[in-house]
């Protein structure tokens, strides 16, 4: 006869594809029942109830038990973890927020992807470093996180009762992002809007960033989930808008924008990035994409024009090695000024 | 005393912020009530219930109301449409599926925003056209379309009761896009995720693409719920994958070839976008954003390196221009013969 032991061993051996640790690991399973008639039925507790893997997960299960000898029958039963279960399971501390005092925060948004929010990010970042500021990034592109590799930054991050402590960059730059918990970078994250929301806000809330000048948010494209969550649960003093000279971009950056002015949420500048490509060799200047829209953008969001970033081969050299923070960045020197000048009470 | 019909014309010059026809056009106003005593209650149907405007239109209800001689007292509760109203709100004729016969399904994604998907997606179509096929295009991004921009199309669209007829481009290509919709393409759709996946199927189920040869599905960056939803509710074929050059652009890739992995979708084929620029006065090539890195992604989907695309500043002014389709396609011969070779029945 099957023992609830030789079950309990089975299924130790059954992982989440995702997370990569054994259901039973991840408490995952639940009234377990193994019968003298050789039935066993249980319930498989997933992480959330519209898991796109959870057929795979529970014919995983089901293949573990059967193999067993005596087996005749396995019911598995599909059911969701409560929001305390999912956060132990993906290694985020609920209970006590984290303790910390940010006097600003700031948004970097598109709408668009692929302008370059995460290097306007990382490149304002060192910017405000290097001016003295306590800075912190908080990468809310669940699905697609680039800031842990702009600075060369690893996982696993520790954790303790009191929250989650940040990665620290070459230069002393806080930062926190999906990409530090996963096992492998280049690990899908598939989750649908309430997951990535509820990341966000203990990105917000469980991470023991300390005292910062700033927390820059380096927003996912899209006007969906993660920047409602926000623009909505965040204390947000205001936007940075990132454009380029395509007009196909410029139309994407204007919802950014028009969502922005719906949730009445500033902007405090306007940056255009991709602004021409300067030949290494013989200086002259090719407008790859077209000419700059960038005035009209910062026109209609009523915000000044805050820098302009050329391409600069460089700067993607670097970025792919960890090194952002080497970059020159005097290019940004009227934005750190500007974000400077505007008191907490009025940013 | 104040008069049901006043109250109703109050209530008609409140607007919808988002979808700016007012409460009463949209039939949002329900269970309303005219007390004796001045007071005035009604229940507002919002299109979802988490609408992150919903404030501002209680308010805006709120003041039209107490403006009206005779009104002491007004209690305004928030509720929530049914799908069928929503969708009749959204201008989507949700009742019968409109008849198709669609032969193969072919998705095109990157994961990673900006590496130019909508651009292999115009570009792939437009030499699938003149390959004698019939093509449509659905445009899954809804937060951040592309596709009419690229083709010179506009909206509105025609619906009947057996579903919308989708725009058609100048080559004849059949085109459905979320921005076909909208009275104004810089508008904003701020929706969470299960708007999107119900705005997606939509276009699926409920659009008379009649008969095509292929249908192109154009993702969104992420793997969030417009992957999820192309993924587990359409059809497939396969995916073709866009990547560029820059590292960082290939890990995220790399985030969305594991999703289609586990979702057990095939990749049909790897493009690479931006594989360098050719400045057009010397003919000199410069790696912008550095080395190649297609076939190590192509190595690790386990299929072919189909096309590289330069970058070429006539694509982003004929892209821009809304002339996609006068572009040169043969660097796209291999992909469209690609996909002839396979079958249906094998694709």
């Amino acid at each position: 006869m099957t023992t609830t032991v030789e079950v309990i061993n089975a299924l130790k051996r059954v992982m989440d594809p995702e997370i990569h640790r054994s259901v039973v690991e991840l408490n995952m399973v639940r009234n377990l029942v193994v019968g003298d008639d050789g039935s066993v039925s249980f319930t498989l507790a997933l992480t959330v109830p519209t898991c796109p893997l959870s057929s795979q997960i529970s014919a995983d299960a089901r293949t573990a038990i059967q193999a067993l000898p005596g087996v005749k029958e396995v019911n598995v039963s599909l059911g969701a973890m409560t929001d305390e279960e999912r956060n132990a399971v993906l290694g985020i501390s609920p209970q006590p927020t984290a303790a910390h005092e940010i006097k600003r925060v700031i948004a970097v948004m598109s709408g668009k992807g692929g302008v370059g929010k995460s290097l306007v990010t990382g490149l304002l970042a060192t910017a405000l470093k290097r001016a003295g500021y306590n800075v912190g990034i908080l990468d809310a592109d669940i699905t697609g996180p680039s800031i842990p590799k702009l600075f060369g930054v690893h996982g696993p991050l520790k954790g303790s009762e009191t929250g989650i402590e940040p990665a620290q960059s070459r230069t002393g730059i806080k930062l926190m992002s999906i990409n530090l918990l996963l096992p492998d970078e280049g690990q899908a994250v598939i989750w649908r809007g309430p997951m990535i929301s509820g990341a966000i806000k203990q990105f917000w809330g469980d991470v023991q960033w300390g005292i910062l000048d700033y927390l820059l948010v380096d927003l996912p494209p899209g006007t969906s989930d993660a920047a409602l969550t926000v623009m909505q649960d965040l204390p947000i003093n205001g936007i940075l808008l990132v454009t380029t000279p395509q007009s196909l971009a410029t139309m994407i950056v204007k919802k950014a924008l028009d969502m922005a002015q719906k949730m009445n949420t500033p902007i405090l500048g306007v940056i255009e990035n991709m602004a021409g490509f300067v030949a290494p060799d013989t200086g002259k200047h090719y407008d790859i994409f077209g000419p700059s829209h960038a005035d009209e953008v910062a026109k209609q969001a009523g915000a000044p024009l805050l820098a302009h970033l050329p391409i600069d081969p460089q700067f993607a050299e670097r970025c792919d090695a960890g090194e952002i923070e080497t970059l020159p960045t005097e290019v940004l020197n009227t934005c750190v000024e500007a974000l400077a000048q505007k008191q907490p009470e009025t940013v």
